[in-house]
């Protein structure tokens, strides 16, 4: 039996949130040491996404035994928008289970709202995705990025990132005009959150499709800061974490000759 | 002559957009004793609405003889969305009137708008409703019934209506899973409108078409609370209450063989 | 070469959203002595729009010799709205300029976003305006002026201005009734943009297409208050002022045999 209670419903709907427009349906594995773990490919085959809700998300979390939820994103955002933050949300499937029971509990205890989500049969590899060094990572306010993806687009369907010891510099070239966008590193002490911070072992330049930028920073609520780790001709991460785990995001880079 | 003052243009605003989407002609029926009371059915014959603004919802009133005032809901929402909601408005009718006149007067008195609205020749019959008993009565938050029939509507087209001494409880089946929420008594002294009271004869348990429900949760601006009459086989009664009068409206019941 | 440093980007946004729905393409000219000006007419040939938005209007301006840029406000629009309110805003141009360069810095100096808008070819004639003398003018906040365009535009598709010494009335005839609004002028000592002035020489009525004047109030952020002078049988003026400088629509009255 799984059964796991977030103590705001809000970390759950805003997972959710995050991903249901890039993958409709998904497998989310459970268990008792790594928690609820996701891995799944967005529907255009270009987008990985990892999501880790550790044990830590949870006020109270129990998986007897390694569970495969087959879920329907869509369904399950429609069922999560009817909740209200601040509920307690709990989780619970049985130990071969053909739903899934989603239960708000509202803190004055006065409302209990109960939903049982069907769940699918869903088809789906794990990659292992190996840890590697990175050419340079830059954390930054998460919606400071979320403008720029947004901003670029307007001019350009790629954006190119270049990083520096100095600087980060998104730009793009587009029919109107270029724009570009200069962030230099810097240590906010009363606000730690809007610091900017460059950790360089080389300088990279990589062009990354504007579409999927826009679909990476609908995962914005979900932390005030996000890390990104890029090196040269290999997949970007893009990091938002959670209270404890992540929601991970690989892309990879343009090369020249698609541009 | 008519002549029917309201200390806020917002009273009048808010039940015309209760009820426009629902009816488009309706009979305004003004007297001396009873004020402006309307009976209207909802286009498709399903939903019967009764409204009841006694001379208390008014500043000042006066009706020397019986009026009939045949309305365009939607022409007159498009007037009364010109006033603010806390202007002075003032309507008026001669005694065999073919229009309107509506007044909007800013409190500072800087500004008077005054509104000639056409009169319609509108055929309807009044009904005799009976106040009858009832097999138990609700009362409880107007938002957060409005919050239940709108996020039971994105589940399924019906929504049922069970309950016991204990609760009330909201059920709906969809193609997507089932749902519920479940509500109990309570009295909060802080803010009385929070509360929720169940005033039981015999319990019951009726489904009711979602879409008419969502009509009804148009009225949630006029008041804090609602207040759901239902028995066994028989229309159920939804009030919302006005400073003076009432907003009701009654819906009959799905049956089995609907379903 | 041209640069002109805004303290705040707001002011130059909230101009180019004032006129980019009316007019697509306008030539931008600039001079050391007149700083910023523009003439244009809407692209349906009805409205004049003059704005002049003098050196005061910038914190540092400098313009070594005359210069037109000639400018697709849409694509403009879409590089201003990258930047922030409160970031400083510079527009700097070559001498024989084929491209605009617009430079937002945040205040906090750790973002510099540049953008590259190319220039056009863009044919049009200068107007001489004459100052003229006047029927009347009013001066009333620009809010209040925006909010009856828009009602009044519900009701009709022309809207009637009449002044007398003691008020002024916009009305309009609809086929779903008649409306007016009228307004008396008054002093207010504690929001003085809140006033309302009359100046009067000779009563007017005259009457707009309302397409028109809702396309004027949309220059309403610009401006607490707006100034509108009309004369009989002559084009009407409104002015919005701005911290150096004005916008102005010069709209032409509807003649009776156009009604």
């Amino acid at each position: 039996m799984l059964e796991g209670k977030f103590e705001q419903a809000s970390l759950l709907k805003k997972v959710i949130e995050s991903i249901k427009d890039s993958v409709k349906l998904c497998n989310f594995n459970c268990s008792a040491e790594q928690g609820i773990t996701v891995q799944a490919i967005d529907d255009s085959r270009v987008l990985l996404i990892a999501l880790k809700m550790d044990a830590g998300c949870f006020q109270e979390y129990r998986c007897d035994r390694d569970l495969v939820l087959g879920l329907d994103l869509e369904s399950l955002g429609k069922i999560l928008r009817q909740g209200n933050n601040d509920d307690y949300l709990t989780v619970i499937a049985e130990d071969t289970p053909d739903k899934l029971l989603v239960v708000f509990e509202d803190k004055k205890k006065d409302r209990i709202s109960e939903f049982e989500l069907k769940l699918m049969d869903i088809d789906s590899d794990v990659l292992s995705i190996d840890d590697m060094d990175n050419d340079c990572s830059i954390t930054l306010p998460s919606a400071e990025f979320a403008k720029i993806a947004r901003d670029m687009k307007t001019l350009s369907e790629s954006l190119q990132i270049l990083v520096t010891k100095d600087s980060v510099k998104f730009a793009a070239e587009g029919t109107i005009g270029n724009g570009s966008v200069i962030l230099k590193p810097h240590t906010d002490m009363d606000e730690p959150d809007e610091s900017i911070r460059i950790d360089l072992n080389q300088p990279v330049n990589l062009t990354f499709g504007a579409k999927y930028l826009n679909d990476i920073v609908k995962a914005t609520a979900l932390s005030p800061t996000v890390t990104i780790k890029l090196t040269d001709k290999a997949p970007a991460l893009f990091e938002y974490r959670l209270p404890s785990g992540y929601l991970r995001y690989y892309l990879a880079p343009k090369f020249e000759d698609e541009e």
